[in-house]
């Protein structure tokens, strides 16, 4: 327990653990005050991620480059992905999909964004590996392309299209997956010299020993789990109670609160003219929920949710996406970076954002 | 007629022209059994597309460098020119328009997408000329943009827009020709030394004589021509019996049949790692039916058809023709492949050909 | 007065001045001849913009690299400024809307096609600074993505979305305003090494005396917006007399009017070999007017129009703009270009333009 409470003490951001027992005593107490509890969950997954996301790294340090290359490919979401089952258990359809979406966009535009405006006002111009964003780039693309497919044929027809719409969802949620795990090959095994150094950078600190590092990560995630359904039940209301719109709450919110550990981690890359770091962590972390977690929830909706979920997502949310790749090709295009280009993507980010909170609740 | 024997023996291909004359047989005794029809012809097109394929590079061979380019570039697609041109005699105009985006997709993902992957199983990593990548990409988009159009106009106003749209159809058409021969003058003439080497690469077998190749070509045509009415007949009747959606038939199946020999060529170059030849072939066919086959169809139609073609196509058809030419530019744009670049070409192919499979009929 | 007089005796160009004192007569005496007052106030802008364009050049060399940049970025489409602001006074939105979106793909495609296409019928083959042309092209996506929220949103929802629209459009504005300047601070600022040279080549004729300069500026600017009220008056009726569509008028007709100064130094800087100079012109123009002068237009609208203007383009309008930034995206990509990326670019322009002369005026 030496390292995880010298690494409490030593972060501000692990005191918020605090509010872990908070939230459960709150939720028992007081089951209606929403805005109550959707703020402290909020305050309790933050730094829950943290532990989670330091955890997986320490075990993937431990298993040596592929195996831990692979657990960090796999296991690198967890939280949204927990956070996505409670609102799955749930029957929050909407909630899920917005979530997934708003993760892809969020990481995608705001965490690639503020990574190159951090960095290039600290150093004038910054370069990073080309192949590597390239590659991530690819295969959100290919995601992109397999999210409008769902939403293009219920477009056309909306009534006879729902179990066409489901059969189609099963099949692409097996190809992405299958696409995904080549990826891994390609990028971890056979040519993984053309990526070396690009996205799995040592951690700053010592790697916990094993078995406390599989311990946290065990109890971290019930913890995460049991925190996520206090939020999912609140999200909306409170949402309601600060005058923000589902969709705002579901893009934005929960996809700034589920990658606020990686933000983090990236943000401190760029800092540190590491900038390989932090595109691989936003655009593997994007491409990741797009080509992994997402096919994941659509699997296991027909084990766990109340019906089977589809990839039929909201025509606004797909459009949202395939901007955001579009950008995030763009960008990483030349290999380099200066402060306006992070300015850019975010602008395009706060584009989203607003037309996201003005709109009313009916066209989403 | 030594050398086309001696062609025959050596390549099982050519085998199969011995259907030929079975579906000419069958098609009078059986007209009715269209899944047998449909088989055979499928059977008998292949061999023949690969004939006409070699008697065209024979000519061009023997015509010098310009003038057999010119030629290459006008025949080279003759097959499915044949096939379209049987389709429309017959009125099909929803399989012709069919045909063409399936062979520019067909073309523009499997061929090129199957290249990268032969080519990337064999060798680590393969280089190619951007040039010539850029510019046949560069003709594709011009081609989707005009594409784009008269579906978009006709999707505002389907009722009086019929007029409108068969009036800029061929002020689209007779601009496509004209950009196709601009093309031809740019990478044959003016700015030749900047493709040299990319596109037409010596065959592999010694060229035939002038005057078989000239007999052949002619000959074959005739028959191909005959072989495609019974194919036209037969394969919406055989879809329904194996299953498929119209649109997946005209899409995938017939995209597959026309193009068969091309394909040959193209995955011979990329496992003797001349992939210049492969994109050269796979982008410079797509781009050939984009902007010469399906331009000369509209304007055939005048004479040919029952009623005047236009280029509206069925929207998904036109998202799908600009997500692969989106795609072409985007893993074209660096000259380097591995084989995880033709896996996602192909799984893009695949997510069209599993939604167009999947799609009920009333929606295309 | 002597350098202008000067210059007026050696530009041919300038002889037009005699229309503008005629214009005004004419407006007077016959008030209803919409075609032959649409004709001569044609002929009298062009001159004056001709004249306006000089001035600020000559007032931005005198007071030096950064003022002067910002000057030449301020009032470098002034021309544009006073058409639209007379057509926003009279109430007509719909040509105002026209004029931007016509302004922002006429110079990214008419301009910077026809400068590619006589640079290169006299060069083989020319470089130009592919930083400037990305810079230019990221602030032209930025200001497409912000101009398709607007339009989608309202294409959900027609009713209650006014009110919505309205508000969006004013934040957008605001956005696009802060990315345009602070646009200007990375280019001529913090990183104008990396744009050098770029942009603002020295003017081939000496500056004129700065008194003289801003007395033009201020004298031709008044001229200009008294001949662009007989303009807005006389330009739909006088388009119908000829049979050209409302469309074709607002995009193709007054986007070459007001652009022709800029055009005249693009094309020539072209023939000089000095292309940094016109795609600066073009795609600098074309950025200028999407995230500057149209957010200003957006922001006089609440001062100067009978009602407040939103950024709510017809969706035909918006998918040309995203075409023509896509297109400059990729044909400025690899800093080379030769005749024939002219002619692609004039062609996707020459398709917008036949689409929208042949289009029914109930679908616009």
């Amino acid at each position: 327990m030496g390292p995880l409470l010298k690494e409490i003490r030593h972060s501000p951001m692990l005191w918020l653990l605090v509010t872990v027992p908070v939230v459960f005593v709150a939720a028992k107490i007081a089951p209606e005050a929403h805005t109550t509890l959707f703020v402290l969950s909020v305050l309790a997954i933050v730094p829950l991620a943290g532990l989670l996301s330091h955890a997986t790294e320490s075990v993937a340090a431990k298993t040596g480059d592929a195996a831990g290359g692979l657990l960090n490919a796999t296991l690198g979401n967890l939280t949204e992905l927990v956070i996505a089952l409670a609102a799955l258990r749930a029957g929050e359809y909407t909630l899920v999909k917005a979530s997934i979406a708003g993760a892809i966009v969020t990481n995608t535009l705001f965490m690639l964004g503020a990574s190159f405006l951090v960095g290039g006002l600290k150093y004038h111009l910054q370069e990073f590996n080309r192949s590597s964003a390239r590659l991530q780039s690819g295969l959100l693309f290919l995601a992109t392309i397999a999210l409008l497919m769902p939403s293009a044929v219920a477009e056309v027809d909306s009534t006879s299209a729902a179990a066409v719409t489901q059969q189609l969802s099963l099949g692409l949620a097996v190809l992405l997956i299958v696409g995904y795990g080549l990826g891994l090959l390609f990028s971890l095994g056979t040519h993984r010299e053309v990526f070396s150094g690009a996205e799995h950078a040592e951690p700053d600190e010592a790697p916990w020993p094993i078995g406390l590092a599989l311990a946290t990560l065990a109890g971290v995630t019930v913890l995460v789990a049991l925190v996520s359904e206090v939020f999912v039940e609140s999200v909306q209301k409170a949402a309601e109670a600060f005058g923000m719109t589902p969709a705002f709450v579901g893009f934005i919110v929960v996809a700034l609160v589920g990658g606020a550990a990686e933000m983090a981690s990236a943000f401190s890359g760029a800092r540190k003219n590491r900038l390989d770091l932090s595109v691989g962590i936003a655009l593997g972390s994007a491409s990741q929920i797009a080509l992994f977690v997402a096919p994941v929830l659509v699997l296991l909706s027909y084990v766990v949710g109340p019906l089977p979920m589809d990839l039929q997502f909201w025509p606004g949310a797909v459009v949202m996406v395939l901007i955001a790749t579009l950008t995030a090709m763009f960008v990483t295009n030349s290999g380099r970076s200066a402060w306006f280009v992070g300015v850019l993507v975010l602008m395009v980010y706060a584009i989203f954002a607003m037309t996201l909170y003005i709109l009313p609740p009916a066209l989403q």
